[in-house]
């Protein structure tokens, strides 16, 4: 994209390069070029990245360096000369330069098709390579999940973050071009949208309770006679009062007692609220009392953003909720996190069909634009982790999704056992699909895309919508090559008396959905959405194993770094 | 820009005109053409909306519905004759219908220009007027946050959606354009960004405990007498073994006789390990035991995203955080919310200048933005809430920013003073300005926004950098009209002695900031960010009052729907 901003490579000012807000001009605005630089030779630039390599050469008397700012995957090949600047303290990996010098066109025969002739050092940040945890060598993706706060200055991280910005502005855009409205669904939530409990919690009860303590600690509660004689003083200064009053006394006389009672009530009061102070989370009945809790009930991190965004599609028709959520699994396995971002859409006036439409063409813009903007990285990728991630992107972009019914997919299923194909899980209608049937639907029998669509209602949520045949609903999973299910959506169900219906059905109470009924009760429309799990997409992209290693700050049982 | 998608107005055929999504032409693509609709008279459309307004004419005939899908403020008008339909269910405000029919040109001398003359009524998800709690009489903003989940139904707050989709649709466009990598930072962290301690916790703890709680009822925990026996069992065992290798009796015996071992002492454990579950929280010397909760650390909801994006500037150099914000603040004003949007720029090789360059552009391109894009919203909300919000709009699009030190502000601050100003708070140098004082600068002083910039470093956090004056930092904060601060941001102390005074000096542990330290030991740079309130600037924009009602789902002291 850089790239198209100065697509007119001649003629070139350094200061039509340079970043706008940075003293730099960025390195990707150089070697992104179609001709790789070569026709900016000649310009007189300031870079500033960090050395990735270097090297003395020619007895001492300059250096190479292989500079990278993060902005591409590839580094700027830098040669410094001894009387420009001290070159051992250049060298070093991790070092950060800002450098002015003139670009040049490397000798032929070098892989370069242009480098810089540093005539200025303006900065630089040292490295003790003693220190430093991340030297040249090759280290371990497990390795880097240690030192998460460094791990960005490493090409693979660098690269997926690149590839997950673009993924990321890519899900934007095609919601925008398509007239959706981005909705921001709140992150704590009183509503259990799935009901499934493994929720976060979110207080400050026990912070309160710490603070407390605390204050107990330095400023003790009153003792029980403390209150008592306070209680005392009060009843004396009241029969003072009126013992006045009875005299028919003076206004002034009795205006002075009042006052003095008000003061001695208040005093009461306040001793008798730090007498009722107890350390601990404040409890009734034998419970936690959610009562004094934030919200004043319990809170949690939502699961989903789904059921909030319907209140929006159901007034404005077309939206989609682009956020974090959050799952306390305790899930060690290389498939979750506790903390990951999903993408909703949610349209008002269609049905599964055009959900499904929605699904296919957004996965394939997503496709279609990592090609066109982040080529590259993607190459980087296919070198070092996955040699079939290119090609799986030009083929998903290219080929139209399968689409079989779920009664279908089972019966390919069934079939393959009987050819010998050998499942961990057995395979029969009503069973949820396990992971090992879905890559297998995509991966062997239709090697691209499927989508899998009306489910047993059974191992369905309550919201999606009955089929006429009353035994499955409109929902709809998207199944790729590599991560297997991608999106899981559905049609929901609009008509009020079945989805009160399906909720008492499945054992929840109404009271906490009366507002998602409400939906249905004034102005109810057809509507479908569906949800993409963003890491998973990164994971489909990039052909990356671990999904710790495609989110900048991976969190899961026991770690939560920075 | 749906209108700028449909730029060719003829000959435009209805398929075009449709959402590619779902089954109907969004009223924006009618309404919105630069001739109101006029030339697509003719078309034959479908269409899906609510009905604000309803009335039968004609001795019931037929029906005027106003129609809105909430894609942009105008409503179509609708005309149904009585053959078609039963009018009585179809008038009431908040009725959802879905109608296929031709547009017309209106009649001479109405507001419309064109209206739908419909043929079938595909849809009818009716209303009951006694019950909606939405009628057609205005209703207050207090009103509608009791009802947050229907409030999107409401002109204004739709079109404050609208607004707010595109101011951040603009944010993500600037900040890619520039070449900006947009980053997830994390919700869930470990680290106290501001030291300030008002955060909310995140934890299963309570969760665990409820189940343990259940769990023990239902399966009683063993006495001890239970587990001193199991103990003489495992002992008895053990000496049967022994017997049995003294005796050099049979490997089967023996074998035989170590399970039977190994058994008691598995049964053993687990009544052991039962015996000493307690229900509560788990403690530990007297303290919480934050070692079995989910992150075996205490975890709290981010309250900014700058220190983790750091990392990423100082590697990949421009990058942008765009995420809800948290804090756990006792606050009832109309100016703060517990959950909130922050976007939060960091840039490599930036001083303040280039910061400050930043700010400015982002808040221009903003407002040009909204200009472009949301007329009709903009025009919606100067009609019915602050007739000066377009202009507002247009003068900070096109104005320079004032840049006042904030020792020359507090100059003028005081000489306004001496000129007969009152302000609630003291004005000398030192002070932290208040909103009063911010605001006098913004729209009284210079009536555009100011930036103010080098604050005394006592009222400014650990991280900015130390001017050569030794008693300013590089810090600077955007005022506007209407909000007063909407950004505040600063150069970052690079310099690794000087970072590592001043957290020791604020009295600080450093501990929990080696991370940040490390940024400062290996390969450090420059660098500059700020932060954007996101409902700040939709406060700005839209000239509202109450932050609560700019936000889709607000949440406050006691109070957080859905």
């Amino acid at each position: 994209m850089a790239a198209a901003s100065i697509s007119s490579p001649s003629p070139t000012s350094s200061s039509a390069l340079k970043h706008a807000f940075s003293d730099r001009v960025p390195i990707r605005s150089i070697l992104c070029l179609p001709d790789g630089g070569a026709s900016l030779s000649g310009q007189r630039v300031r870079v500033g990245g960090w050395v990735k390599t270097g090297r003395k050469q020619g007895s001492g008397s300059f250096a190479f360096l292989e500079v990278s700012d993060g902005t591409c995957p590839a580094n700027l090949q830098v040669i410094v000369d001894a009387s420009v600047a001290d070159l051992g303290s250049l060298v070093q990996t991790g070092t950060c330069v800002q450098l002015e010098g003139t670009l040049k066109e490397p000798p032929e025969g070098t892989k370069q098709k242009i480098e810089l002739r540093v005539e200025e050092v303006l900065h630089v940040g040292p490295v003790d390579p003693a220190k430093y945890p991340l030297p040249k060598t090759k280290l371990t993706l497990e390795f880097l999940r240690d030192v998460v706060h460094l791990r960005p200055k490493t090409n693979t991280i660098s690269a997926i973050a690149r590839i997950r910005n673009a993924l990321a502005y890519a899900t934007h855009t095609f919601f925008q071009n398509h007239g959706f409205l981005y909705i921001h669904t709140p992150i704590i939530t009183t509503s259990d949208c799935e009901g499934a409990g493994e929720m976060f919690q979110v207080t400050t009860l026990i912070s309160e309770a710490d603070r407390l303590e605390k204050e107990l600690v330095k400023n003790p509660p009153p003792s029980e006679s403390e209150v008592e004689a306070a209680r005392l003083v009060v009843k004396e200064k009241g029969e003072a009062v009126a013992q006045l009053k009875a005299a028919k006394a003076s206004k002034t006389d009795i205006t002075e007692a009042v006052a003095v009672l008000s003061k001695a009530k208040e005093s009461f009061s306040k001793l008798e609220e730090r007498f009722k102070q107890k350390p601990g989370i404040p409890q009734k009945d034998g419970k936690i009392d959610y009562g004094v809790d934030f919200f004043a009930r319990q809170a949690f991190l939502t699961v989903s953003g789904q059921l909030q965004v319907e209140t929006f599609a159901c007034a404005v028709s077309s939206v989609y909720t682009f956020g974090p959520t959050f799952r306390a699994e305790n899930s060690h396995t290389s498939r979750h996190l506790a903390e990951f971002w999903m993408v909703e859409p949610e349209i008002a006036f269609a049905d599964l069909k055009d959900d499904m439409n929605c699904a296919e063409a957004y996965v394939k813009f997503l496709c279609k634009w990592l090609l066109d903007n982040c080529f590259d990285d993607m190459e980087f990728m296919a070198k070092n982790y996955d040699k079939g991630c290119v090609d799986r992107l030009r083929m998903v972009a290219s080929t139209p999704f399968e689409r079989v019914s779920y009664t279908e997919a089972v019966d390919i299923l069934i079939e393959a056992v009987k050819g010998g194909k050998q499942f961990e899980n057995k395979v029969e209608w009503g069973i949820d699909l396990a992971s090992e049937h879905e890559r297998f639907l995509t991966e062997v029998k239709y090697q691209k895309p499927v989508i899998v669509y009306n489910y047993p209602k059974g191992i369905k949520a309550f919201y999606m919508r009955l089929n006429d045949d009353n035994k499955t609903v409109a929902a709809m999973d998207v199944l790729v090559p590599k991560v297997g299910e991608l999106i899981g959506g559905s049609q929901r169900e609009e008509r009020y008396e079945n989805i009160r219906d399906r909720i008492l059905e499945m054992g929840l109470p109404t009271d906490p959905y009366e507002w998602y009924l409400d939906l249905r009760r004034y102005g109810t429309v057809k509507h479908s959405g569906f949800g993409l799990g963003f890491e998973r997409m990164i994971l489909f992209a990039t052909g990356m194993d671990n999904i710790r290693d495609v989110i900048p700050f991976p969190r899961y049982p026991g770690r939560a770094d920075l």
